[in-house]
């Protein structure tokens, strides 16, 4: 089959043929893959930053939002069949350790991660779990959600928890409302009644939050602390979701935050940077967020399938991964860039 | 009455006749003082580091850790009569605000301090109001339990927040077994059942925590990150509660925390300084801890009461404010300095 | 002023000429009437069915949802002034008991219920408390949201509670669309992204409910629980929120509750009559629902406010009374029957 | 090997010699057995209770609460190995359903129940899955603890949902302090400063009940519903956990129970049987309680292993299971009866 694979660091990507894979262990799903997310990371694998963390072995086949449809299926597979529609969540889980017995897949003990430290789906087919694979309604289009598998998951994760101290009156800043920022704003509005302020440096970015479900749109022109401080009565949101993270977001973020107030960090970059005594004194928290669990991508697919949750795409056939790579690096894409077969 | 007043900053406290208070407001509370605790703060106070953020205006008396006797009441009080034995909550509370009607009284929007921004209880009597007094089982001295008006509830109010996630298995290491921490690690025992591993410099506090309930034991001697990721399976533990707050005590601390943990912060000095991305990856928390609410001190004065939380006090006539803020300096004082009628 | 007063049981209700009420104690509130909603516990009263559980002694005024502008203030009420527009908490309390510092009003420890236990609003004015009332938004009109004091609070505080389990994907039956019903419905549509299910024997207000936020809407006409759990692939609704609880609800509404869900109790009538074996081997929960808090009734007021819950009415100038009563018992009412001024 | 099976209901069991199992799948694990634990349900199955309910075909191997050590595994387990010693979880899950992928493993949508529905443990060896089986500590033995693997499992769940929501200076009444019961107060005991108040009709079992942690206890003699008030002033508990739920044990648990309280189901017999509005007015729960979760078995063994949960038994070799069914129909059994190899 086809697969686009990594070569060698601070080299291009390489289109190659390589055996397709088959179920070999009782739980895997061999997936055709629909719809192939191209994602920042893979720019940042491209250039070596996850070698050592992954300690993946070149080549191998990159692409870690991934969509299709069920191809093969090991012995022991109860939960998909040949030909059913699925989303891949991004992670193979062991479902043994604590963490998976508690629904908490992410913080398995020996998960696998393939595109980033085995082999994804920048390829025709992908060997997943039984574990992995979401069934998606009859309505939806592989190619349409595989962004959501990975930093859509992620968005939906974040929204999700913070949602839950959220009550009609309370105010939920989001900062940054590009790839990840509009679909947290979309599950924010599907899952709570609070108030949304979307905060970013890009105007047309804030046009369309508020066309999405944010209540109050405020570019980030050096006023915007201020703006934000003027719509929640001086005193700050009750619950910050920041989708940015770095470029000095963290500490304004914190200025605009309420007392006992919820700061959800999910972009990342700069360092969190705080007195202690100011986190004391105001009784705030930090929240760390992470890719969201297999229920987590149930719910979001749920979203989907009710229109809740909409993800604008460009596709490319995969032999045009480059010029994805390239669109995506130029800043040319609208939406998420998807490699198609 | 006797009142010891600041008088000046970088000045000596003065003993000094002033008019005892009366009830003014339907909801105040004259309260003859049993016991005051003299605090670290009160030092801070002197020193002037209080002023801006207070405000207040001088001389004033200081003392904001109090308890005692119920000495006259206001029109609408209900809850409790002349003679009864009380601690004194540290904040005069409105009860009207959203936070107070959700009892969250720390976070009220107007609320007082007496003995930072308002005269304490270094005094005879001290005014304060019906929201803020608890009354204690026949069993408790005023004297002996004063210091837990403040340090005490502080160090409860994280305890019983950090123990709401732990299981059996779990592990919760407290870092720092000084004035809070010795209550907070009995407050952890009577809590919950996880295994509570306790960090400290100093050998013989760490051999005091053994005693009131650590299951082990860590003399920050270099080698106790080492120590406690070997006591937590090289993994750390699921919730840290920090009761140092710097010399590096936050940076070690995160070390020494599980994926998916919660640091609980409420020693301070230092900034919380961690890369977002290590915060994202790992998923953990900062969990921001102020003193506790009403009701928290009404469980832990039943605590008290019940013998499983237990504070070791050195005891000084008021007139010897000076000797007992002398020894505080000097690292003479075992347990917590109380001034007594 | 005017008051609508009980003067026996059985008997009619009399408009006699009272003195107006007075700020007596430091947090009275006195309002002026702009709203008074009639409820079929009012007739329940003049039927003497809660002549004993109440204890109060004739004559007096009834009326329990209430709302209009304040009048005047005792000497320590901060949060309203004279001239606020205001609803009316339906329950006075202490503010002082466990119950009402942890924000749980409704189990006061000694509450008053004015128009139960009390003089009530169905008059010019009427005495409350600052712990009772919540300011409204400029766009509001006390007419108009008069009944969101009670039937409107017990709904929100119902749906409030059931939403906090509610996820994408989940169900939620509804049983019963008229008064409660029909403003849990708007709530829970607010508040939650499950799909909402609702049944009633009046297929009138299975369309209302299904211009109001219902995905579903089912006619009991005996097909009801096999149409229900078709709806819900077998396995019947996560959540049951049931505003009747009389003529067969419950065992009826037990059949479509999916294993480990919750039946909310909200309406009342027949008794919860189910083996225990079907308790533990479905491990089932029934959720008792009182009136909500008073931070549930400043929510509820936001959501109104917000345009996300209305309520339709019928208004009677406060002197015909008896055609509002009449036209309640005779079922002639569409919405909810309110006294004005 | 050697299997006691049920060849016929209203017959005795038979020892029987059978082909011993061996992993077939996977996931499968065979249990060399240790201890099985000799139950009442296992006599309602002789007397053809659950025939109907578990649609088992005759002859089959009873028992249900297993522990021992890891014989042979099929080829995809990773999490225990030949020889490990184990206790036995009661179902076998599939893994794959929502409630598997949150944890909730009771609520499986496709389980086995070795003993009830499919071979059980009254054997030499085992089948069960990787799913199933919790690695205990060295320092137990499998015959000791077999019995936690059911009975104490569920006593344990529903200790520790009551749990959560007790505070110091709440009350949690134990209605039944004899098989489960005397595992809950331990459970209870361990995870919460809630004072603990045990009523039992057995003078013998309340003694017991205060050498392992209650701090009241009540004797059902006719006047202990005035006691439980009494020593709850007149208010009730805030939780009650009825380990009965026969024998009138229900309507008397429900005057016990404390506004806003919860009524936790374990035991069973009778009838849940109130009426709505005792359950609104009061806004009371009744939360139904299955057995436990893995994570829930794992925990029970974490307590086990530091000693705060014992369990009595009486040992019987295999061959003697009918003693051992005589015995306990007899009431001879102190404890819990366990079949030994």
């Amino acid at each position: 089959m086809k697969a686009i694979q990594v070569v060698g660091y601070h080299e291009k990507l390489q289109l190659t043929e390589v055996p397709a894979p088959e179920p070999a262990g009782p739980f895997d799903v061999v997936v055709k893959i629909g719809g192939a997310g191209v994602c920042r990371t893979d720019i940042h694998i491209l250039e070596g930053q996850w070698a050592e963390k992954s300690g993946v072995t070149l080549p191998y086949t990159i692409g870690h939002e991934n969509a299709g449809w069920v191809h093969a299926v090991g012995g022991a597979v109860t939960n998909v069949a040949e030909g059913d529609k699925v989303i891949v969540h991004p992670l193979v889980t062991c479902g043994l350790c604590r963490a998976c017995r508690f629904g908490d897949d992410v913080h398995c003990e020996q998960s696998l991660f393939p595109g980033i430290d085995t082999h994804g789906g920048y390829a025709e087919y992908l060997k997943t779990s039984a574990r992995s694979v979401v069934r998606i309604d009859e309505a939806l289009e592989p190619a349409d959600v595989a962004a959501l598998a990975d930093a859509g998951l992620t968005a939906y994760h974040a929204a999700a928890k913070a949602s839950r101290r959220l009550r009609p009156g309370d105010r939920c800043l989001v900062i940054g409302a590009g790839g990840l920022g509009h679909i947290g704003i979309q599950a924010l509005k599907a899952l709570t009644a609070a108030e949304l302020i979307v905060v970013d440096r890009n105007s047309d970015a804030v046009k369309l939050a508020l066309t999405i479900g944010a209540d109050h749109g405020v570019v980030a022109d050096g006023t915007h602390v201020e703006q934000v401080l003027d719509l929640t009565g001086g005193h700050g949101a009750e619950v910050v979701v920041d989708f940015v993270g770095e470029g000095g977001a963290t500490s304004e973020g914190v200025r605009m935050l309420r007392r006992a107030g919820d700061y959800h960090v999910v972009g990342y970059g700069e360092n969190i940077d705080v007195p202690t005594i100011d986190i004391i004194s105001t009784e705030i928290n930090f929240i760390g967020n992470l890719v969201g669990s297999y229920n987590d991508l149930c719910e979001l697919m749920t979203l989907a399938a009710q229109g809740k949750v909409r993800l604008h795409t460009s596709k490319y056939p995969l032999e045009r991964f480059q010029d994805a790579i390239d669109d995506l690096e130029a800043g040319r894409v609208r939406g998420r860039a998807i490699l198609t077969p």
